[in-house]
């Protein structure tokens, strides 16, 4: 196959631009990764959901799933039964944990795991979404959970407590209330860019509604469309990501929770070619696991 | 996440149904599958649209191509930027180039590459599309060279050439007639399934129309959805397959071409979990690398 002349200089730069502004991080530059992360906002995708964010001179742990490739099962009932993660941690977990503050959005085993449990230090203010997660947070040894509000406020930074669902109604009604109940978060300072993290939720009314609340600069999308047989998609699939795009067409879209866990169905090279397709590439970008983004 | 309870045993049995009749080729048991060839239709899943083709005693190699993993660049232009072909190749060479006949859909290189020209014996029979292609495989030193027909006979089997076009009308405008020109084929025989091999086409007419001449009982289709930036899709996805479903509600959709080569965006577990979504999981075998199919 010969597709050395069909490649225009038009798309090209399309193609550019969707992966601009990534940058690896390499273990020489992790020392000047540190020093600089006071400045602005600068997101590194680890894996799966699992971010550290930089925002306004804070370091948050957001959604740690620190467990090494292939230690815990496939989760049943759904495509590619293969041990979890599918793939290596991209950064050591001292440098993970060496955080102000982590952020979990719910308790599902790919968001908050035994190896983040044993490794944070228990003194480090853990956000949750409500009494109910805080509460077994704080049965892990937790001593400073804290229940996000619509109106948080850590280290001068707000932080707003954002809904969602994980799956439809249709899906949760199957799989229960419990499954279904997750939150993003919001992050706003006066100086930075707000940064949304809608969190494990399917596009709704709720985050419709975080949208307009927020303004949000930059929009991180769980994006791997986690599917169990039987039931459905418990995450967005290219579908959501492109009406989270119409909602938001000024705002950058960050996808992630892709191909590290063997339910996510969705992979990055469909959703780029999706969003090709659909003409929103440039408003999108795909981390590699380990990358960092700067905005 | 604790997807445990949330299968049901109607769910399991439907999971269980997709993979049905997939039998992975041992070493240990690669004396008994020859031995076993001459009796009905075994389709061996090689990798990416290579296939091995026992049908009514006549081994048939299939659009071969035949390379280590990772020693020809990606196709550029296209997302997954990473050395093709992507995964090993699951069977040893000899095992592969031990066949009747060979047949080559069109001359791309993932489909007819540099290692099987060189493999292969110079005096296998090799069906091809047509005089372009037959002129190409004759320039690499083969001797006998055969421009497939609609009824074209072969050790008392009919093979059929199929239409096919390798993208939607406006993808081939882009990247040229020579690009589209490709063609599947179907074998028939009195006392065996009709087995089509749609080859490197999208949905169109043509697989309609070789739906309705041929009324397959097995349909084999390269559902990778190959991608470019800027142009789309040039094989089918998902909603090509359904298509094809529909179409041929009883036949059993065989779905390749999937997770080989850098470009094609359409996973495995994907495709299952739309198919299952779409209620024609029962209907779809999606074989692993080296897996074979028994009808």
């Amino acid at each position: 196959m010969n597709f050395a002349n069909t490649m225009s200089r038009r798309q090209a730069l399309k193609l550019a631009g969707g992966v601009a502004a990534l940058t690896t991080i390499s273990s020489v530059g992790m020392k000047a990764f540190a020093q600089e992360a006071a400045a602005g906002v600068k997101i590194t995708h680890v894996r799966n959901a699992t971010l550290l964010i930089d925002y306004a001179g804070t370091r948050f742990l957001f959604d740690p799933m620190l467990a090494d490739q292939g230690t815990f099962p496939p989760f049943p009932g759904t495509p590619n039964p293969v041990d979890n993660p599918t793939v290596p941690l991209p950064l050591d977990i001292d440098t993970l944990t060496n955080v102000d503050a982590v952020i979990v959005t719910h308790m599902h085993e790919d968001h908050w795991d035994q190896v983040a449990r044993d490794a944070l230090s228990k003194s480090l203010p853990i956000f949750v979404q409500d009494e109910a997660d805080a509460a077994m947070v704080r049965a892990s040894g937790f001593e400073d959970v804290r229940v996000l509000t619509l109106d948080t406020q850590f280290n001068g930074i707000t932080l707003a407590r954002t809904g969602g669902l994980h799956g439809s109604q249709e899906v949760v009604q199957i799989l229960g209330d419990d499954f279904g109940r997750v939150c993003g978060v919001a992050f706003k300072h006066a100086d930075h860019k707000t940064v949304y993290v809608a969190g494990d939720t399917v596009w709704n009314d709720q985050v419709a509604e975080a949208i307009e609340v927020h303004a949000p600069d930059v929009i991180v999308l769980n994006s791997g469309q986690a599917y169990l047989f039987g039931v459905g998609s418990i995450l967005m699939g290219a579908e959501d990501v492109l009406t989270v795009h119409q909602a938001a067409p000024n705002a950058t879209i960050v996808g992630v929770h892709m191909e590290a866990v063997n339910h996510c169905v969705l992979t990055r090279a469909y959703l780029q070619a999706f969003a090709d397709q659909n003409d929103f590439l440039p408003s999108l970008l795909v981390p590699a696991d380990g990358e960092t983004m700067t905005f």
